[in-house]
Formats: C-alpha cells, sequence, structure tokens
C-alpha cells in the first residue's frame, strides 16, 4: 500500500450538490482535507491565515506562479486566487486524501500540472433534478435561471475530460462512490509494488 | 452507469486467499457470479452440465477454440479445460459482475483477449503470513512447502501486470477493497457518456 494520501478534484455544475458531498466526506474520514486556496483579497473579519485561505500579496503570489508552486490560478474583482502546491504536498505526505472542489478551467488546469490526482465531475441524477435545484435556491427571475441552465449544460460538455462521473442523487450513495474511487486508486498495481518488495 | 456487469479476474498465489474471498463475494452481493469453466473431462456423480462446468467433447472444445470462443485454455492430464466466452457475456449483458478465479498463464490470457477486464492479484499480508497459510494446510513435507514457497515467489512477480492488487489479510476488508474496484470501474468517465447522454 502506498501510504500516501491522494488528490481528489471535485467539479461540477452549479447544482450537482458539490458542497454537501464534500461537507459530508469531511465528516466521514479523517484523513480527508480539504485543499486552502491561495488569495490576494484582504482577509475578512473572523479569516484566518491558512484556515480559510493563505492570505498572499500580489508580489507574493506572483512570485508563487512564476516558482511553479500555484496548481491553478485566476483573477476574479481584481483579486487573483489560486491552489498552492505546497500546502497539498504537506497533506499527502501525512497519507490525507486532499479534496480540491473547483471549477471546471481550474480542474483542467489541476489535472494537467498532477496528472497523478483523481479527477471526479458531479452530476446530479437528470436534467429535471438540476433544474429544480437551480430554482429551489431562492427567487431569482426566470432570466437567471435559464443563464444558470445554460452556464450548468456548458460546464456538463466537461465530464467526460474527467476521470469519473458521479451521480450525486441519494447523499450517501455518492459519498461511497467517491470513497470507493479514492480507495481503489490506491490499490492500483504500480501502487503497490512498494508493498510487496517490502513485505515479502 | 453503464449497466453491463464487469468481468473480474482474481488471481493470486496459493495461501493468498482466493477461493474464501470469491466466496464471500458471491455470499454479500446478488449480482456477482462465478464463471463456469469448460472441460472435456467426463462429468462425474452429481455435477451437472452448467453449474460445475460446460461438458464438451474433445471436438466441441477445439471447435470452439478455432471460433474464438474460448477466451483461454489448458491441458490437464490429457483433458482440455477453459473459459468460454459466451457464458460470461451472457451474464454481463444482465448486469452480473463474473468473477474468474484463475492462475496466472490463464488470467493473462483473458486479459489480452478482454482488456476492459478488471484485474485483480491477491496476496497474503507478508511472507511470514504466505507461509504458515501454506504450512497450515496439513501435513506435507518440509520439500512440499518449499515447492509451494517456490512457486509463490514465481506467482507474485506477476502482480505489476495486473490491474489491482489487494492484500488478503482480514477477509471482510478484502472483500471491500474488490468491491470498490467493481464499483469505482463503472464510474469511469467513458462509462458514463451514456448516462449523460440520456439523462441530460
Amino acid at each position: 500500500m502506498n501510504n500516501k494520501g491522494s488528490v481528489v478534484i471535485i467539479s461540477g455544475p452549479s447544482g450537482s450538490g458539490k458542497g454537501t458531498t464534500v461537507k459530508a466526506m469531511l465528516s466521514q474520514r479523517k484523513q480527508v482535507r480539504l485543499s486552502v486556496s491561495a488569495t490576494t483579497r484582504p482577509p475578512r473579519p473572523g479569516e484566518e491565515n491558512g484556515r480559510e485561505y493563505f492570505f498572499l500579496t500580489k508580489d507574493e503570489f506572483e512570485k508563487r506562479i512564476q516558482n511553479g508552486d500555484m496548481l491553478e490560478h485566476a483573477q476574479y474583482c481584481d483579486n487573483l486566487y489560486g491552489t498552492p502546491k505546497e500546502y497539498i504536498t504537506l497533506c499527502t505526505e501525512k497519507g490525507e486524501d486532499v479534496i480540491l472542489e473547483i471549477e471546471v478551467q481550474g480542474g483542467m488546469q489541476v489535472k494537467s500540472k498532477l496528472p497523478q490526482a483523481i479527477s471526479i465531475f458531479l452530476i446530479p441524477p437528470d436534467r429535471k433534478s438540476l433544474e429544480k435545484r437551480l430554482r429551489g435556491r431562492g427567487t431569482e427571475s426566470e432570466d437567471v435561471i435559464l443563464q444558470r441552465l445554460k452556464r450548468a449544460d456548458e460546464e456538463l460538455q466537461y465530464a467526460d475530460k474527467y476521470d469519473y462521473v458521479v451521480v450525486c442523487g441519494e447523499m450517501q450513495k455518492c459519498v461511497d462512490d467517491i470513497f470507493a474511487i479514492i480507495d481503489s486508486k490506491k490499490l492500483e498495481s504500480e501502487n503497490m509494488i512498494d508493498y510487496i518488495k517490502e513485505n515479502f
């Protein structure tokens, strides 16, 4: 058994149930960790460096990009956001499985830099439940709903770029499926060769 | 979700716990089936065609080989033994996962003809427990034990030719690991594309 943890990229359209799934995973397995992003936006009251985000200056952030220490990054509203490699490596070295809940562009960037990462695309059971989840969120106008559905349709096109696709209908089934994927990855023969060498 | 069942090749040295594991899998999941081999040896009292074996004449068996209907075959003591493709296809079409408990040569033959099959190599936790299991079987002479160990060592060399390696220490853990492998295979994105097309 390879004692290193895995990097698990989880993406999926809005309304796929990503957030709830990741929360359930964290509560059910001690060795599951959520990746901490880096950002150049200033901390809000109550936010702690290294917990909500790693808070960096623009200079520090850009230096990290240049050094190849950011697995992916993007800019929103003048602020940079990204995934630092270092934190993830620290976790996996300790045997922790690190979850990156991330949109498709970022997910693809991480996968290209970290091919051994497990990429999982979450989907709702069908179009009807996707629409219901998107509508159920509040009192948005039909225009906003239609925009979200369009966006979801675009994101669904990325499903086949991921290693796995998991249907998020019944929550525990979805969590169990993801755990099965993580567990089976560790049993791939290339990850077991060291175990055999050490024990036989 | 691809509703087809999987073909699961299970190999491992004598003393790896293959037999017990497969029995536990069959008892715990209704959709798990054991592959039925074909043979040219005559049925023994109580044996039923299609249950213990498919009993074929030598002519029939050889015709099947020529038609490419045998996924693997070998000769022991003047009799031919083999794995007919047809039975396996019937099972997987019904959504059943078919287990082939088979030695390494046969396992490799099946994998080369059926690349989508999941190949799993079972090992005992370590050399000490392998030796204990081989000795524990009866009152064989030291020579026989040493021969078995040598054979096991040779078979262990094949581990990295398999897709997965599973340690068979605590039985239920081993069974759960194999089920995780089978389940995760069905979630590979190429097996989920049809699901997305049908439901979105």
